[in-house]
């Protein structure tokens, strides 16, 4: 008797690329909340954008639709993130 | 005349991969040597990790080795964020 489901593995994957995608709304919220991203590393956010403007290549070398849309959301979201520490930094120093 | 010179998309995948993994380092030491991540948000480093582990499971089902990999590590480094955003928050309302 099977008493286990297989659950399919692309299940995980869809789950994965929409958690570590909306991952990043409560960062940008908290930011614009508190105006501050003073402990937020810049070094990360640069790097991690970069990374994901590779992703968005690869997806769109290789066609994958989700590779292409999961990373080009969390770049918009990150990207926003960069922007409003920018600012933020530079209108604590003023 | 060809003049553009076709790079391989595995080329973007690995070095999207290897961005996207060590962005999280520069966070880790920010984290570790300013003793605060009050503007890191909870939310985001709970769904992030959370996301990350199901990119693992993924990664083990379809027998994806730089998905495991690069989603085991950065798994640790948000991990050690996150232990490290406790420990500094319960230390400041001591």
């Amino acid at each position: 008797m099977e008493l286990l489901v297989k659950i399919p593995s692309d299940i995980f994957g869809y789950g994965a690329a929409i958690l570590t995608t909306i991952a990043f709304l409560p960062q940008l919220f908290k930011t614009f909340k508190s105006k501050s991203a003073e402990d937020v590393s810049l070094i990360m956010l640069i790097l991690f954008i970069t990374g994901l403007a590779l992703w968005i290549i690869y997806g769109f070398e290789t066609h994958s639709i989700p590779i292409l849309i999961a990373n080009s959301l969390t770049l918009i979201f990150n990207l926003s993130i960069l922007i409003l520490k920018i600012v933020y930094t530079s209108n604590s120093t003023k």
